[in-house]
């Protein structure tokens, strides 16, 4: 068994955006070498998060994060004094790890799946740490 | 150090469901052989999801269940256009991953847990990839 | 490759608390002498969650509990007969497990990010599970 780890950095370009990162994690996997384990992807930031749904309609990510905007609202009362409050509520309702297996040399998802950075808080230069244990 | 993974088959017989997989899980730990460790479920839909939670009582599930479809309406306005929008949405606020330990050679879950397949747009053929390291 | 794995005990003091147990995995990571992997946090309770989010503000794990109490209203109707109904759904909405990259023989987190286990029935004694794999 070996262990596999390296930091991809991505930009945002909106307040809030749905970034694909499908192929990017899939190129990870295939630098790995390592053929049947779990890839462990982790957001390094407070204001954005990581999740597994829908990417053949790019609409599904965005129905995700428009719900998000209108259950957590832009104005609370929050306590945390910067705008960006509902931004780090948002972001732990759906997560900051997610762990895909890795099969036969590749990530293993869904027939519909793919893999996005969520982000609430930007733009910004955003990191994810992805860790490949098999 | 070793990796053990498996694909488990299920059938969902309604269109919001939450199927007790935590005898299945333990069978697959058993199987494994693997003593001290992780068992990684991950749900290859984008409908569907995963959590841990009381089993004891099966209304616990049902509550959560119940909650997100309250929260998150059949009738949005949803972009993606099919009716199982909201089941997209639904499945990412409980995630498409859990990692459970593993220890003595069995999960290790609190006293009432248990671990649930939550179906949100069923009746369907679904699987569960599980993956357990040690 | 090696894991190392063992149990944390705290103890909550409120009905609903957010407590910080960054340093409490990081000494555990070092302890493990594991230098390169994932950490493995799992909550074997619930009503009871772990997430990452800010630590640099303790307003922000406090706004995001406020927002899931004010989400999921204390008098449901819920059919868990039980008054703690809705801390069972608002911790599987947070989620049971998280995954943290160790690097360099340390927990890899964002600048501003910290660990926090998330009471929602409190007060109690409670545990962490920690498998760190790597």
């Amino acid at each position: 068994m070996s262990v596999y780890q390296i930091e991809l950095n991505l930009r945002t370009v909106k307040k809030q955006e749905c970034v694909d990162v499908t192929e990017l994690i899939e190129r990870t996997v295939t630098e790995s070498g390592i053929v049947t384990g779990v890839c462990s992807i982790f957001v390094p930031h407070t204001t954005a998060a990581i999740i597994a749904n829908e990417h053949f309609d790019p609409n599904v990510p965005r129905d995700i994060a428009k719900t998000l905007c209108s259950m957590v609202p832009d104005h609370g009362p929050w306590d945390h004094p910067e705008e960006n409050a509902p931004a780090h509520v948002r972001a732990s309702l759906l997560g900051s790890s997610l762990s895909v297996p890795v099969t036969s040399g590749e990530l293993f998802l869904g027939q519909w799946q793919g893999i996005f950075f969520m982000e609430f808080d930007g733009p910004r230069s955003r990191n994810l740490k992805v860790t490949i244990t098999g």
